[in-house]
């Protein structure tokens, strides 16, 4: 084996000790179910992580799962599709609640040990008179990754999961993931969901800063549309099953180690969402170099990304940088006009601020790839960030007209 | 004559003084030529008064505009329609002076004493060589308020205009305006330009007061799809012809009329580029009240305003109230969920955060009409604001792919 192999047909089921069933309730389209309920379990004890939407308007299994999380002893997550449970006052929090114990019950556990999550339509009650009859198959745990992943996807038109195995501290760990999320749209795609699962053993304040990081650096870094879902979740499960030397702290060689690969499982999810961008074309990853600070290269990074000019313009294949300007000159950070240089895979497109000179032609053939690597550089520091986004087309507005 | 009278056909020329010209340079396109370039005159002294974008990158006749601004003599402005002559570097600077300069030729005045102003295509050099033989067609000053106000559009569907008259301390005093703008719109619209005469009599401090708090609740309370221009600017020009008693205080009775009419026209003007919105369908006046200060109340406002899936919702004329919540979520204000309240046209849709019941009927048929008022109540203290805003349509985007 090679320092560490990637596995494409692999999941949240890859890593020893993890499992995962799957049903169809007809929470999503009544009469003609899809898989809409999803339900992972540990066969062991784990640590937990996680991190949550910082909206304030909060889904009701968000604001469950958060209080079953500092319980610190999750052992199963119940997820379902087709309805966000969010902005449904003390019944969704009842629903939610619910969620856990159906789950805890078909599997032996404590409502408080079941972490929920839902992804939908917000402000429609929950149809617990549909999933309560199928809970009971989600729980024979008998599907693998993929099967698992699709049960979870709304608007996604493809299942987004991998695992990843590698020798940590002479034992061989397996980390697995799964995510859905195509931009926070509605009616039956309010979120971004990630779930991740391994068999090393690591800490929960260790595993909790290192997920903190990871996502930072991955899903915190994909933009769609600059909307923010209510609903937004990443889990990370660990129960120790390798036998590795249990890791503690996040800087020793082991921690290193982990997160790289935590790390890149995540932004390899995070891509496939922007990847999978409802109605969109392209994939940009836009690059702030030469910022004031790291924040400020931030700021600069989501309003051009936010932009739906400047979006247009990426759908059109057009070499519009004017418009990547005026975003710049927007974006509340600092920066100076006549120091501005943006490059499109390397080529110049402005120097000082004003045209590069490039031939239109050549800037074309450039604008017109599947992906760009847009460099902005504002040549006043040492900030620098990267977040990765999409075009929007005229598709978009067509496919978020509600019926 | 009753209190006042508003004069739709009128315009900037209508005050005592003011007169305009127009011309085709080919600016906008060469061969067929539409007209783009307009010079407008006081034929005496004038005290005046401006606000400018805040966008860092500021257009080039932004720039000399405010040079020339602080010379406190302007007499006449020069305005051209297909070019925005923004991110040009030196030579943009030097071509707005030159506009300038051949202006004031023209009319026997100085440089310093022309404003200058740009809207279209960003990062194009300005043709100046089309522009030239023109200049002396604008200076002959003979064309009507309506007229003038054609020559500034650039995706703008109607020409927008409007003259008020009142009586002002004894004085018949008239107030004129035009605008363009349909959103920061490329390759041919990058702008909201905004020009205001009056023959009234008003100091120059006095004038700059009124002038950015009308602009506040004005022009800065509309929004199309979020995006700033490099070229905003509104102008405004008082001769003294009237021969009213000069108001020196804002706060004095004739400060406060003055005010009143002059808000009146500017949100005239502000409304009527929403409702000339790139192929918008609805017009939307969205009041927040309740928020903890006004500026919590505006950066709602702004949040659901600009939220491309809320615009989505508004487009399909659909009552989904639960893209609101989700905007007002990440809107980064002081917000308790189970506080908000939300009504469209006075019809309860949201109450403590949940669904209010209203039959989807009856929601339907009121999110179906051209002009909406969605009040959100945030039940949290005083604070308040309202804000003009359009839906966004499958249209715009394809309207916004260059060729």
């Amino acid at each position: 084996m090679a320092d560490y192999e990637d596995i494409p047909e692999g999941g949240v089921t890859t890593p020893q000790g993890f499992e995962a069933g799957v049903a169809a309730c007809g929470i999503k389209k009544a009469g003609a179910p899809k898989l809409d309920l999803m339900i992972l379990r540990s066969a062991v004890a784990t640590t937990s992580a996680a991190t949550f939407t910082s909206n304030q308007v909060k889904a009701a299994p968000v604001r469950v799962s958060m209080e079953h999380l500092a319980q610190g002893d999750i052992r199963a997550a119940i997820v379902n599709s087709g309805n966000a449970n969010a902005c449904n006052g003390q019944r969704g929090l009842d629903d939610a609640r619910e969620m856990a114990q159906l789950a805890a019950k078909a599997l032996g556990l404590k409502q408080q040990q079941v972490f929920v999550e839902s992804t939908g339509v917000i402000g429609t009650p929950m149809p617990m008179d549909r999933l309560q009859p199928h809970v009971a198959t989600a729980a024979t745990l008998s599907v693998d990754s993929l099967t698992a992943a699709q049960a979870i996807m709304t608007s996604d038109t493809v299942p987004k999961h991998l695992a990843k195995r590698f020798v940590l501290g002479g034992a061989t760990v397996t980390l697995g993931g799964m995510a859905k999320g195509a931009g926070m749209i509605c009616p039956n795609m309010a979120t971004m969901l990630c779930f991740i699962t391994t068999d090393a053993a690591i800490d929960t304040e260790c595993l909790q800063t290192l997920t903190r990081r990871a996502v930072e650096h991955s899903f915190n870094r994909i933009t769609i549309e600059g909307d923010m879902s209510t609903n937004d979740s990443v889990l990370v499960l660990a129960n120790g099953l390798a036998g590795n030397v249990a890791i503690s702290d996040p800087e020793c060689p082991a921690g290193v180690q982990f997160y790289g690969h935590l790390h890149a499982l995540m932004l390899y999810l995070a891509k496939m969402i922007v990847r999978d961008a409802e109605k969109a074309t392209r994939f940009i990853e836009l690059r702030v170099l030469g910022a004031e600070s790291d924040a400020d290269a931030h700021v600069v990074a989501k309003a051009v990304a936010n932009s739906v000019l400047v979006k247009c313009a990426w759908n059109a294949g057009q070499p519009y940088w004017g418009r990547i300007m005026h975003a710049i000159g927007y974006a509340g950070a600092a920066v100076v006009e006549e120091s501005i240089s943006i490059d499109f895979n390397g080529i110049p497109a402005t120097r000082q601020g004003t045209s590069a000179g490039t031939s239109i032609e050549v800037m074309r053939e450039v604008c017109n790839r599947d992906e760009l690597i847009i460099d902005i550089h504002l040549n006043l520091g040492e900030g620098q960030t990267t977040v990765y986004t999409s075009d929007i087309s005229e598709n978009f507005v067509e496919f978020n007209l509600l019926d």
